[in-house]
């Protein structure tokens, strides 16, 4: 029996929590494959002193290298609406479904994932909005940094 | 005296033969900064067994957490025309010139780049092409994985 999104998300949403309790930015994904779970990460900007860490492609590193095979049967679940770099990962691995938590607090490449013919489900979860407002409102030059914003 | 676009581009095609030589894939990208190199990277896939090690995005990890200000005066130099995730990396942190040597063994993100305001500069570079065909040719299955193609 497959998950639902919000079943999925909610690997996503323990590591963002797991990210914030770090200190550094609360965003978590999970890469899904077949209905299992295969690598999660968060954005460890923070604790790994990294420009290019972002919740997604910090899962996809822990995931290590995929055949193309295996990125076509997957799903990328992020807490946050993907930035411009995490969008492009999605696209160079060609992984074909996106669940994400908000698109609030930041509104990233969905625009461009579904007109590359990704399937992107956007779920507007309160705890995801929470966790990036109360993060927003704490360190508002974190996150400026983090999305390369002055 | 600033550099000429060639004279950076040889930064990134030192970074490239060393990829090479470490047995990876030849790709690499320096970062420029009011004509200071601040940090060069190479593809390290095979290195580091890594899915996000592009040349691109190993040297913006290699260059550190900087503010928008710095990035906003770079140039991205790399050897390859940048696939989507380092497209991806590039739009995110605005850097606004990106200097490639060679579009022919593999065309990336160009066009997106160019349409969200970056300046792209193509030199078409007979060592960058070189350093990709022989690499293509030797690795097929390895660049496929690179860019996530079956």
């Amino acid at each position: 029996m497959s998950s639902t999104p919000a079943e999925l998300l909610a690997h996503a949403v323990a590591e963002a929590r797991k990210g914030r309790d770090e200190g550094g930015v609360p965003i978590g994904a999970a890469l899904v494959v077949d209905g299992e779970v295969v690598a999660v990460g968060h954005n460890r900007r923070v604790q790994l002193d990294s420009a290019i860490r972002h919740g997604e492609t910090d899962c996809l590193e822990n995931a290590g290298r995929l055949p193309a095979s295996v990125y076509a049967r997957a799903t990328m679940v992020t807490t946050l609406s993907p930035c411009d770099m995490c969008t492009g990962a999605i696209l160079l691995y060609k992984i074909p479904h996106v669940v994400i938590g908000e698109n609030r607090t930041f509104y990233g490449g969905e625009d461009l994932l579904r007109a590359r013919g990704v399937d992107v489900t956007v779920l507007d979860d309160p705890e995801c909005i929470a966790l990036m407002e109360d993060f927003i409102a704490r360190e508002p030059g974190l996150w400026n940094e983090d999305i390369g914003e002055p």
